[in-house]
């Protein structure tokens, strides 16, 4: 019967969670498990391409993937819940409007922002969160172009655009930013001059621990475009109306603050009783949180050691999508009772795009690109997890052919 | 020399002043008039099609033409200032930047928003004047949608649109929400049965003195499409959050709260020491001011009578056109010492549109429209003043051609 099935439980449809329960499909036979697929919204979206929505340079739909176009129905149960506790003595999981055991567990809940408990970050900063969080960024932005010239003494700094945090989404962010600004300006007749886009980190440079030539370029880049950047800048409180900055406390004013510069495992792993390091849970090597049988954590959850160097994989899309394929042959392995295996993170490189037509990383260990040949790699990498998660239908659908 | 020739100062590049320097243009040699237009921007915008923009269904810039584009600059100086003040005395119209006298003049200034003293309106209410408070309506409107998602316990008051004035715009303007509403609901996740759209009107049916079949046609179709129709619900207070209406003081909330309820000429009018009534001057059959032999007053700056009813003509587009016809007429004889001719409305009928697909109105002294018909028809009377302004390259590239 159909009650003797082990019943795999998978939470949260991000790009671990999507690409595990594709692989299980893949991996098992229907009769050998029950696979269920847990996730608060009907829609999987593309993480690494939120800072686009928040800019406003993509159409928030295109992000979106409705999870039953590409996991069958029939084949993995689905529910559209927030899942609220994991409940490990009694291998439950409560759901906001019910309960549901498991016998094996993939918490793959991503993540959520870290503030550092900057003081007034949480009230006052938006957050590159969600669909629905990026959403309002843009809404907010283009509202404050919107009223400007309706003030009888319009203030500039309305129209400023601040961004805390030099890493990889920060200056992703501001690389959008500078492509949509000038189309605001002429869609509101405001002068370009007017807006403000103001990045700043505390490290001594943006996107610490990235290549320094690589950096350089993009901090050229970006700036050649009109991103003003604040480094060795700690921001030492957010206020209704921007940041405070660094040890003579400068004030740095604008009509939207965007935090950017942390994040952190789910709340339900802490909710749940699991212990943490720097917000995330450090799995074993086979992506099992320590201790447990029969629970694997993945994605922005986790820390996955590389015993080499001695320090945490760095938590991409790239890993958390290598992450699943691990994760789905050793749920396999313990069904058949075999060994399992460890995680070994393949290096792909990584590419940040700075707008439309340019970006910077490395591929192919080491390799750098720089220009629009690293913007056209990004789309590639975009369209490649497209093809992985939904074969080519789904890269005709939803993937990037932005001309240049 | 050029500095003989009579110069003649149109303020104001609305219907009547566009009009009115095409037709001088037309009729009058070079050598006989030196022509000024004066316009705060550097664009002509059709007022008539304003709502559409406050509610999002058009492109801002499909509602505006550049004024060189239509005007010939060799032929027309073309100043782009905001008018301080009429001279009468010294013949000298106030600008912010300069001073600028005539020998004739033609003040077509437009309407402001007049709000009857009602308390809180002009603080808490947005108006439907101009293209800048157009965009921060409907601007306003999607971010209200934006927000709703991120917030933990959100308030559906803060989805609802509520406008203040059942007349013209009013209900325009709520035929372009019920086609809006569903599209922002679509693309941020948001149910429609929770988008209110309500309108007030203080009289005892909305659109008074229009005819009663058209009128329970308009709100016949609105009600059907979700619109709530207060009426004989006079607006005693507006508040950050809605109005308070009615003898027994009902509070309704919305987020977005918009007056279309009243308007009144140009406050240059009382600046500049004209008598007013009701807000506007009652002008000679000849369309000058009273007492004045070289200034005009057209379109919402003036009241013109009808003598046969002993009552105004009303004040529209169409009205505004044919004074501007009259108006160069009658420039043109005080020229040449010719005797002026009183202006003749030739009433070619109203439509207003319910939406893309819906209007009525009634047409060719009275025949009735209503449907498809009559959006039909409000198309061809937009796209016939553009081919009157610019000609079949105006109405091609800013025409209405929305298919249904």
């Amino acid at each position: 019967m159909n009650s003797k099935k082990p019943r795999i439980v998978v939470l949260g449809a991000g790009y671990a969670g999507m690409m595990t329960t594709k692989r299980l499909c893949q991996n098992l036979a229907p009769e050998e498990a029950e696979i269920v697929l847990v996730n608060k919204h009907n829609y999987h979206y593309q993480t690494t391409w939120l800072h686009e929505v928040a800019a406003g340079t993509i159409n928030p739909n295109q992000v979106r993937i409705m999870i039953s176009d590409v996991i069958n129905p029939n084949r993995v149960r689905l529910i559209y819940d927030t899942v609220a506790k994991v409940n490990k003595e009694d291998q439950v999981v409560e759901l906001e409007n019910s309960e549901l055991s498991y016998d094996y567990l993939v918490i793959s809940l991503g993540f959520e922002t870290n503030t550092f408990g900057i003081k007034g970050m949480e009230d006052h900063a938006f957050f590159i969160n969600d669909i629905d969080t990026c959403r309002e960024i843009y809404s907010h932005i283009e509202y404050q172009f919107a009223k400007y010239n309706t003030q009888e003494n319009p203030d500039d700094d309305s129209l400023a655009i601040l961004v805390g945090g030099g890493g990889f989404t920060g200056i992703e962010f501001v690389g959008e930013l500078v492509e949509k600004v000038p189309e605001l300006c002429k869609k509101y007749d405001v002068d370009r001059s007017k807006v403000r886009i103001i990045n700043v980190e505390a490290a001594p440079s943006i996107m610490p621990g990235f290549d320094k030539d690589l950096v350089a370029y993009a901090k050229d880049s970006l700036q050649s475009r009109g991103v003003e950047f604040m480094e060795n800048a700690k921001i030492q409180e957010c206020t209704e109306d921007g940041f405070v900055v660094g040890d003579d406390h400068e004030k740095v004013k604008a009509g939207t603050v965007v935090w950017t510069g942390g994040v952190k495992g789910s709340s339900i792993l802490t909710e749940s009783g699991f212990e943490l390091t720097k917000g995330k849970v450090t799995v074993d090597g086979d992506l099992r949180a320590p201790g447990e049988e029969n629970i694997f954590i993945l994605g922005d959850c986790a820390w996955v050691m590389n015993k080499e160097e001695g320090r945490p994989y760095p938590p991409t899309a790239q890993s958390a999508m290598q992450h699943a394929d691990t994760c789905a042959a050793n749920l396999r392995a313990l069904l058949h009772n075999e060994p399992l295996e460890s995680f070994v993170f393949d290096d792909k490189g990584t590419v940040a795009s700075l707008g439309v037509t340019d970006g910077m990383g490395t591929v192919f260990s080491g390799t750098k690109l720089y220009g629009k040949s690293a913007a056209t790699m990004k789309k590639v990498v975009d369209n490649r997890y497209l093809f992985l998660l939904g074969g080519p239908k789904l890269v005709l659908r939803k993937g990037k052919f932005r001309p240049f």
